[in-house]
């Protein structure tokens, strides 16, 4: 039941993603064809280039034109692979108003329009899919719309940037300080020469906004999420790591908050302890955790950036937009019936190891105990160390609101003991 | 855009995963009609026993009679988790024939007659999904049938059965052996009265057959997939295996063969190194590894079994059929296009890892060595221990092929020197 007239697929951007998904769209033009029910072809490829040679791909396709290209009317889907809010913004609207479903890897505009562009998808009755905007190859965004679509999911604790992973994973092996393993990361490829995106949880905290907004069939954007980078991480937060059998990894957390009338969504280093299935992705690879009611626990594993990883998830999309378009039919669009609020930060209840640099004399870990009770922090362990007059104390709470922890630590930096708060890390995963 | 008018859904059998499905049903109607586009009614329950008190299930939709309630023509979706091969593939192959589309967790009857079972659908224009068939509440169906449509699998390698994970698991952890593993996991419920299913590997090469069957698009049966059980491994097989740096899991593996143009698929003990992510999986879960020419490796971890978990794989089904009915279109069906045909076991290139009970005298060494070479069998390492005229030979091979290893076996124990093979072992994940 092979359709003999190809549909039609228009390319934005062809870079490190883009090139990927041509060469596979020629090299595995017929396994596509089998699976689709329908050849594909390659309609026209947009780049800000064009002079420059891509391999694989007739240059009587490649245009700077992507609006026109959009604008053709003929073509059945439009694949963006550019990245960034504008132009790809204005050209997935566009290419929904004239008749395409869209395949798009850009968590970043993801993050901030969502919601727009599931409208303009829907008002037009046009597909769009996007598992590659969230851990490259890792099926996530699927698993969650639809595998998960009869369980209610509590929970999604993931590692969902490779570049921070890799630089934590270093400085854990190694003992590298964080300039020394994010140069490492930098010669091998692995850090952009601009890491801010990754370095300060940008990246992380988008990729935690599409997930959360699937998981809990709500809204959240970019702008919601609680974001902490991990450039201050120290070789010295290992060394504590260690003494409480953790690690420390750069999370993304999504959670039902208080009586699950709300939710949360946050970005920061935390340790997680070494039994924990996350604390052994190494290097590059991203993996994520999804607590739900009926299934348990699931881990989703795997390479999360990466030309050929991402493009996987792009044809993979690819695929199944183009069997919807053969059948009439459009997949899940945007739920976001729960609309769920997102609470701030200040409700997240989770565990802290503090570092505390203080005075080396009688009473004060009792001051700094009272302090903790004042604000209805309650201390699981103390560790107090010290020589020469100068001691520290290390403190892990049992679970308390972010809001108290703050209000502790900014009550302990007044105290005359306390000569400076070293450290204070999150710690999740128990 | 919410329709009214409920879906009406079947469910054949309920036990612990029946059970389970109609309570989810029920406590979470609403967010699985928000989920659909539409409301879904429990039209019906077959049982074997209708006295049987089911809680929160109307005594007046519970009938003995599954072929009368499949045969209804008025159920959207009939829901099979009785198990087993007749009646479920008569009831299932009668629920296309009177227009109901079909969610079945039904690994035994899918690996035997899935073509026959697809094809049914296929000629009705409706849906046969099964995620729940393998690994439980794990994502593993839709990710190989959808979100790597447009990628090319090269491997399956997975724990697929949780019962002989937690044997396997108590014996590394305890030094126990076969028989005390297997009481322990029988007295907490994760073995059966006859773990036959389990232990011999049955559940998992149905499991293999499903899985290659989708990866490879080609039809293999469960009579394709090489099988041995794990009743056989003992305690100094995990003895060995620590020397090696390696534990012993029982896996299910499935790969193109040769130069690609067969499959293989196999289900064995084998030792895989305590570095590979499927080494640390404990218990009674399931994780399985998948890798292909783009995405590399990914692994999807999870809870294999039980009540919840497998309900929560059929309510994703459920519901994705429910948008398929409601859109009138259909999901991906058998995908069988490339045909490969499956090579039998000798076919297979592996590492093996082989312990010979020999005379403790001079030359046996060489003797034996001569016997790996004849056959083409290359060995990697060998370690001789002995005492008072008894010794042994622990060998590991590089890479050959079953048969040639078979062929150096079955000449080995011909040797005048060697009394007895006292065990064999795959190395695998490498």
């Amino acid at each position: 039941m092979m359709r003999t007239r190809p549909l039609k697929v228009a390319l934005l951007g062809c870079g490190v993603v883009g090139s990927e998904v041509a060469r596979i769209m020629t090299t595995h033009a017929d396994d596509l064809a089998q699976r689709i029910g329908a050849p594909i072809e390659l309609a026209g490829v947009a780049v800000r280039r064009p002079s420059k040679v891509r391999e694989g791909i007739d240059p009587a396709l490649v245009t700077t034109d992507a609006t026109a290209l959009v604008k053709r009317g003929d073509i059945d889907v439009v694949v963006e692979v550019i990245g960034g809010i504008e132009p790809a913004r204005t050209l997935i609207t566009t290419a929904f108003e004239h008749g395409a479903s869209v395949v798009s890897a850009n968590k970043a505009l993801l993050a901030q329009d969502g919601a727009a562009l599931h409208a303009a998808a829907e008002q037009h009755g046009r597909d769009l899919y996007y598992e590659a905007a969230v851990a490259g190859a890792i099926p996530l965004i699927r698993p969650l719309r639809e595998s998960l679509a009869g369980d209610k999911v509590n929970r999604v604790l993931g590692i969902v940037n490779g570049t921070t992973n890799f630089i934590l994973d270093k400085m854990d092996s190694t003992g590298a300080g964080y300039q020394e393993a994010l140069d490492e990361a930098t010669a091998l490829g692995y850090a952009e020469a601009d890491p801010t995106a990754d370095v300060e949880g940008f990246d992380a905290a988008a990729k935690a906004a599409i997930l959360a907004g699937i998981a809990f069939h709500s809204r959240v954007r970019l702008d919601d999420v609680y974001r902490e980078g991990m450039t201050e991480v120290t070789a010295s937060d290992f060394a504590s790591a260690k003494n409480m059998g953790c690690t420390i990894k750069l999370l993304a957390i999504c959670e039902r908050a208080g009586d699950g009338g709300s939710v949360t969504a946050r970005v920061h280093p935390a340790m997680i302890p070494l039994t924990h299935p996350l604390a052994s992705v190494r290097g590059a690879y991203n993996a994520v955790f999804v607590e739900s009611d009926a299934s348990g626990q699931l881990m989703f594993y795997g390479p999360g950036a990466g030309g050929a990883p991402t493009a996987s998830a792009v044809l993979g999309d690819l695929v199944a937009v183009c069997r919807n378009r053969l059948s009439g039919a459009t997949g899940p669009g945007e739920s976001a019936y729960a609309a769920l609020p997102v609470s701030p930060m200040g409700d997240v209840v989770t565990r802290y190891h503090i570092s505390l640099d203080v005075a080396d004399k009688p009473g004060v870990l009792a001051q700094v105990a009272t302090v903790f009770a004042e604000h209805g922090v309650s201390i699981d362990t103390v560790r107090q160390t010290g020589k020469d007059g100068e001691a520290s104390l290390v403190v892990v709470t049992h679970r308390a609101s972010d809001a108290s922890l703050s209000g502790t630590v900014e009550a302990l930096r007044k105290l005359d003991t306390v000569r400076g708060v070293a450290s204070i890390m999150r710690v999740e995963g128990e």
